[in-house]
């Protein structure tokens, strides 16, 4: 069952926060300043003003939101302690599943993309897999520093949209 | 032993948002987001800039900080949910030792408050015990929101100092 706009409308701040804080990843602020500006006409709505949000972040505030991901097959995904969307996401992309080279290419291609930018290289893993992700991650590293924030920011947005529609197609609801 | 600013200058981003990352209860993206200012010349330059950071937020983002917190005496002290420094400022104003007519009043006047104004009633629960907290909480629920929402952010903001003070003066590197 869907969980209908109405519903989401009309959710306290409190389950809204419970249910969406982590469409941008460990950043609940965004969701639950957005609360503000419900009621929403659709999900696309809701999204759009996520966006919005994202955008008039000074340039700071979004390195501080890619900031806040972690790294694709890095500490957290061996250690267990990322978040339940970025374990799925980083499994369903075979991050899990690296051989040892794959492993250390990506090890050492991250720490040149942190070293390099301040900021960890962020990409929506649902709609890439292994192959893409680590020919991506050797291109932009070549970028400049405000394209690949901009880059970023993209692929935030674009994780940020299979959040939220995974949360509202299986009426998250349920969850409370 | 004291941190010095130099060491915090020098922390690697994920180091930096690992220690100081909850110094804007559940906002790790502020922390994430100076750490493009740095070199801070001292801790007041870094408390300052998270302070001009949380300022040049439009009015739903300074909401939105303030939908990160929790009750005081809620369910989340119940549950045993609270992050740790929300716990231990929260026991330590004696929210976790009220007596059932004060746990009642409280729970009445948060859910008032949450009710009136669509964000929690935040204080600076170390700098009270729980007959200010109380006090304050009834005459706070009287005010406008646009004071409420600007005073609640007064109270984030000395959150924030005594967090940041306490993780500098513990040596939070001995923590990595």
């Amino acid at each position: 069952m869907n969980m209908e706009i109405a519903t989401v409308n009309a959710l306290p701040y409190e389950d809204f926060v419970n249910i969406f804080g982590n469409v941008v990843e460990k950043c609940p602020i965004i969701t639950a300043a957005v609360w503000s500006r419900r009621p929403f006409v659709s999900l696309g709505a809701f999204e759009a003003a996520i966006s919005e949000f994202i955008d008039a972040l000074p340039e700071s505030g979004k390195e501080g939101i890619l900031r806040c991901h972690p790294d694709l097959a890095g500490r957290d995904l061996q250690s267990g302690t990322l978040t339940q969307e970025s374990r799925e996401e980083q499994t369903g992309a075979g991050m899990d599943a690296l051989d040892s080279s794959e492993a250390s290419r990506m090890a050492r291609l991250n720490d040149e993309y942190k070293e390099r930018f301040g900021f960890p290289f962020v990409i929506c893993a649902r709609m890439n897999d292994k192959a893409t992700i680590l020919r991506q991650l050797s291109e932009r590293l070549g970028n400049e520093r405000p394209v690949e924030r901009a880059r970023g920011i993209e692929e935030v947005k674009k994780i940020c949209r299979l959040r939220l529609q995974g949360l509202v197609l299986i009426d998250a609801l349920n969850k409370l």
